[in-house]
């Protein structure tokens, strides 16, 4: 099973909750995307976080590549840890070694701590934790996933300014399931009045809640888009008939429970 | 008027084509709306690139300032180019400086070329700008106005991937323009079935045609989401009276030109 690394990621923390598979680190969303098209694997790749919305390279690639379906969806609480080789006192930490993304995730929390200094950005948290090691005078503001795989000692747990923040993970292959609580569809309308009324109308009328759309630009056309719908519900051929009526192109993504 | 920065910004670029007033460099796009909320002035921010789809923290700002409008948008073609402080052979170029979303958007070209090596991500393309002029056997990948700006050789033309890639950006201010080409509300809907429906039904009945729609989480509530909308036409009283009828909350964003 692929997951986005590195080790220690939140994706390898959403993967270990599925199945005890065999995990491969991957790079990036799109190889993970490319190597399931290929091989025929299974892989876990985040698609929404509750503060910051979709996940683009993911809601992308599931447009691109039409043989690939989400069987599961994970949804993982991201809880931010302060994390230190030692357990030194917090005012004596002179790096924090962290991800951008988890950084603006806790500016708040932090400057209350006192310890906005010497922020030294890094590629993910799991890497930030790594560097936290061999700096002792040093904490990595990751995981607390990362911080025990690392083995390193929690100076402050829940450093997050939100309580709320949230990411859903997609158990992503080649196999479809037509069954589930929830379903994805992505499409695309025609460029006149009205396209996108129509078909949410279709979804209005056979009753069928939708729980999340986003619209994406299509890379080829500037200023045109395809939608991505999650709705509650499983497969259902009348609704898939009624909206190719509506729709320049439809894709059904699968159906599935979320945990 | 505030601008994105550093100098040699997308951002600058866009602002110089507005007017000739003063210049006023800003970190952060949060940062701007922060200033022109306290001090009545201009600024111009990024809000939709056609290859990745809109600029969260602009949309973010925009729901969150009730009293900042848009009152212009200006399109821009992103020309990335590879320059250097000397005219040499892109054979020579050990270090490539560059933005890593710059980078992504020109990757197959740079392979084409053969110059993938080396890349080092700095924080923007104009901070890559500067970097080459101070390390002969580097090339900055960088847009042509920074690269003219900073007195760089020009290499390659044209090194982006998709000659596509138009960011939009907007002139912001606490007038609200009732007048204009196009326009731009936001608003939360109830949690019930075929509540976007309804709304997107006004708009149908009106033939207010929708040039684009996102939406983007409530960073207070997990899961929930407001609505992003830019439309065909001018400000219209019926259309927000009966938008009220169907909406949680709505803002009325102004009206204005698209050049």
């Amino acid at each position: 099973m692929y997951y986005l690394g590195p080790k220690g990621s939140f994706s390898h923390e959403a993967a270990l909750k599925i199945s005890d598979a065999k995990y491969i680190e991957s790079q990036s969303i799109s190889e993970i995307f490319h190597r399931i098209n290929s091989e025929d694997k299974l892989g876990v790749v985040p698609i929404e976080n509750s503060l910051e919305g979709p996940v683009n390279e993911t809601l992308d690639n599931l447009f691109e590549y039409d043989d690939i379906f989400v069987n599961k969806i994970i949804q993982l609480k991201i809880n931010l840890v302060l994390a230190s080789k030692e357990n030194i006192n917090i005012n004596k930490i002179k790096n924090i070694y962290t991800h951008l993304y988890a950084y603006k995730e806790a500016q708040n929390s932090l400057l209350e701590l006192g310890v906005t200094n010497n922020i030294i950005p890094v590629e993910s948290t799991s890497k930030a934790a790594l560097l936290a090691i061999s700096d002792p005078n040093s904490a990595a503001l990751c995981s607390e996933f990362a911080a025990k795989l690392y083995g390193l000692k929690i100076l402050v747990n829940e450093v997050q300014d939100y309580d709320s923040n949230i990411t859903k993970f997609a158990l992503i292959s080649k196999k479809v399931s037509l069954t589930g609580e929830r379903s994805i569809m992505l499409f695309t309308v025609p460029d006149l009045p009205g396209s996108l009324y129509k078909v949410l109308e279709k979804f209005y009328v056979l009753s069928k809640n939708l729980k999340m759309i986003y619209s994406r630009p299509v890379r080829s056309i500037p200023w045109h888009y395809y939608f991505y719908i999650e709705y509650e519900g499983t497969f259902d051929k009348d609704l898939l008939n009624e909206l190719k009526k509506v729709t320049t192109s439809l894709k059904f993504k699968g159906s599935y429970d979320v945990t």
